[in-house]
């Protein structure tokens, strides 16, 4: 289950103040909550690309070298997508003899080459883009949503959200798909890996009319509320069916909370700093459950270091296979932690863009460069880290601190506000530490082409494949590549 | 159970992100977690002083008019403390037979008028004051503590507390009080009031050699942890004893975390708004927990909106004892919440001294003054909320705005950081209902004397009864009683 930019803070087991999400704080105190779990980047796409890769978004492609440390991802005008080079992990379950479906979002490209079903799923039943704009403005075209290889309809013309009320049916549609492909595969006895990444809590959020006005959080908790009904449901289903010992679930988002949609589409980031599209804990801690009765001891906490590249290589560990041998894979292997409690020493890399950041090694934190957003942006209104202003640590020109990094204990200081004294014992014996691991990192770095770089309209969802059968297709305009503005 | 100035966010129930508070956690999966449970005041006296009279601070007196809206407390040159014309708790539940302990900090004045034996109390072990400073400075007085009407000795002097590591074992020898009058109540089969006020959770933090070291939230976290430990026995105590399903057990705090003081020695206000001496979320909502087994259904959580001024009314309820008639009591009986999961519709009000800074309405909450701090302690460096800075909110000079009042939706918002808009259909709806609540507040208010206005040296700690057996009485200097200056 991957959710879209929710943030460590919004379930219960989290310390949402509301508690809301009974079925997920259910699923925590029977398996696992990871609080220290972590996604690959701080924005949608990059993350997608790095839990089916295993690897780094500087490594499988999906950043941009337009400018140093800009977030990119996949509108609807960009030209890449995923490499047909990288080694997804259903392509490698496949070999293991799983059937393999996206219900969601894919985001990892959408021109014919990048298709799902060309990178091993068998199945897709979502949209290949993120379902917002251009909001039902017909001449532009609506993103498509696919059953598999073409589309059957466009979002607000076929598939309605009503911006007004928030009111859209989608999240049911996504799991009664869910939970059919459940019954399919159980009946035939296939194993199956199903990656349920639906996009309920992404702006603009959305619930069915049975869950709207039901929380005390507004539009976004309706949302939630209903996202955590139905992964009670589909725990539920795999329980009746006999299957849930022998099914290994794992819950995250792929961002933290998107704070410029707060409060009323955006969600919380806990005592964590700023917001999607930071790399400061706010924009890339995330909430993490592992589910696996009779596997996994119930209630566990762990403070395992974690990542969503882990679900690649860990899943293929389940499945009794190997990871890739000839490329980087960045992931872990997560059985250890889960099954026997073990801690794992690894260090967790904070990446905009073409930059890293900063590092995580145990509870420290080292940040190499720091950038909230821009002056011109945040003269804007856009703000990603709204109230949270630090001095010297949230900064509107990019700082660069790879002389003297800045320091965070982050369990004295989860919020990133008070940077230990350079003078120190304590930062000089530290930094000693983290700086050998940097060197390592960027000593064998070898970065993948940049895939997110080049922008044209001509590429957009003009004409789907099945747009024909629809009466749906449109006119796309002449090609015109430009560089993109990816302006944070 | 009251802690002093642990924040909401300091539970792993909480979303305390180390989660190293098994002991609390499982109360409240025992029990009953309160998740919109307030403080009376932003400071520690006047909340104590709250807790057991029932009665707001700006009533019983526990406030300064030296200048407007200022946080006033009891420190050892504080001339006032509890009038005789206040009922407290412990002198009620007298009447039915209840023997009262206090363990720790009184808080009330230290004044002989002001003993907590002549208030109710018939045993006491602990301070009048808060152990911090002079820190064995032996020629003004060091904090004395005592047994019951004498003192034993003296904080820094015969109680040790190291500044530099950070070690003392006073949370044992408390808890080593705690069990033993448990044990002394039960052999004698009387009913009991125990009012365990600690203090390692204020700077300066201590904790246990054995604790010490072991949080990965540095010195505060090892005194969260013993603290977790203490509580932890205390319950299993009380079922060893087979008392427990005859024992109403309540934890809290007397005010939100002190931000100034971390991150070594504070803790966390979750995703609240600024911490101790404000009027914001994160200096008045507390983690609170409701324990007991056999009368209070395991793991209901309730937005019931709370007050430590419940806690009066809702002992005297279990005790089968009405409130006192002849005053207003602000405190209400919470036994329908915490039994039958009831909603009881009630304001919460936030004071500030002799100004009521806000108010909460169900979901909504409007701030009728706002001040964080003065410019001139801000700019010293004196910040109530650090990297919190939110634009016309957390102001540094006093603003009124009690013709347009701040409005936020604490469901949407927890950290009041996105006021309503004054036009919208909302404000105008949600300030209709407010207005009312507050007229009818102010209207009847009639405020006590306040008794934190005058301070004098030679009312300090100089001479405690017991003082001349152990040879420590110091010689007070003579009367000067001044105003206080109470500059936040």
């Amino acid at each position: 289950v991957l959710l879209t930019q929710m943030g460590w803070g919004d379930l219960g087991a989290f310390g949402e103040p509301s508690k809301e999400t009974p079925n997920l704080d259910q699923m925590a105190s029977e398996g696992m909550l990871f609080l220290d779990f972590y996604t690959a980047n701080p924005l949608c796409s990059p993350s997608r690309a790095a839990l089916l890769t295993g690897r780094l978004p500087v490594r499988n492609g999906f950043y941009t070298t337009n400018a140093h440390a800009r977030n990119a991802y996949t509108p609807q005008d960009i030209v890449g997508g995923i490499p047909d080079s990288e080694l997804l992990l259903p392509e490698l379950l496949k070999k293991a003899g799983y059937t393999n479906k996206i219900i969601g979002k894919w985001h990892l490209g959408h021109r014919p080459q990048f298709h799902p079903l060309k990178h091993g799923f068998d199945e897709w039943f979502g949209s290949p883009n993120c379902h917002f704009g251009p909001f039902d403005n017909r001449a532009l075209p609506n993103i498509p949503l696919y059953r598999d290889w073409e589309m059957i309809g466009r979002y607000y013309e076929d598939f309605k959200i009503d911006l007004k009320t928030g009111e859209a049916n989608l999240t049911q549609i996504y799991l009664q798909e869910a939970l059919d492909f459940i019954s399919k595969q159980q009946a035939s006895q296939q194993p199956f890996f199903l990656y349920w990444a639906i996009d309920a809590t992404h702006a603009p959020v959305y619930a069915s009319k049975q869950f709207l006005g039901t929380s005390q959080r507004g539009l976004y908790g309706d949302a939630v509320r209903e996202i955590d009904d139905s992964i009670g449901k589909i725990l539920k289903h795999l329980q009746k069916l006999g299957i849930s010992e022998n099914t290994f679930v794992f819950f995250t988002s792929d961002n933290g909370a998107a704070l410029i949609s707060a409060p009323r589409q955006g969600g919380s980031n806990g005592p964590f700093l700023c917001g999607k599209q930071t790399t400061f804990e706010g924009g890339m801690r995330e909430p993490a459950i592992a589910w696996w009765p009779g596997h996994i001891p119930a209630g566990g906490v762990s403070h395992q270091l974690g990542n969503v590249m882990d679900l690649f290589t860990t899943s293929l560990s389940l499945a009794g296979l190997q990871p890739p041998s000839d490329r980087q894979i960045d992931g872990i292997d997560l059985l250890p932690a889960v099954l026997q409690g073990k801690l794992i020493d690894r260090p967790i890399f904070y990446y905009r863009g073409n930059e890293m950041m900063a590092v995580r090694v145990g509870l420290y934190k080292a940040h190499y460069w720091t950038w909230s957003n821009s002056w011109e942006e945040y003269s804007k209104g856009i703000d990603f880290c709204p109230g949270q202003n630090v001095s010297r640590v949230t900064t509107h020109t990019q700082e660069e601190h790879t002389t003297l990094p800045l320091l965070f204990h982050l369990g004295r200081d989860p919020g990133e506000k008070y940077p230990l004294s350079f003078t120190s014992d304590e930062y000089q014996r530290i930094m000693e530490r983290i700086s050998v691991v940097v060197q390592q990192h960027k000593a064998t770095m070898v970065p993948g082409e940049p895939q997110l770089n080049v922008c044209d309209k001509a590429v957009m969802n003009w004409s789907p494949p099945g747009c024909e059968k629809l009466g749906k297709c449109l006119k796309a305009p002449k090609p015109d590549p430009k560089k993109c503005f990816w302006p944070h």
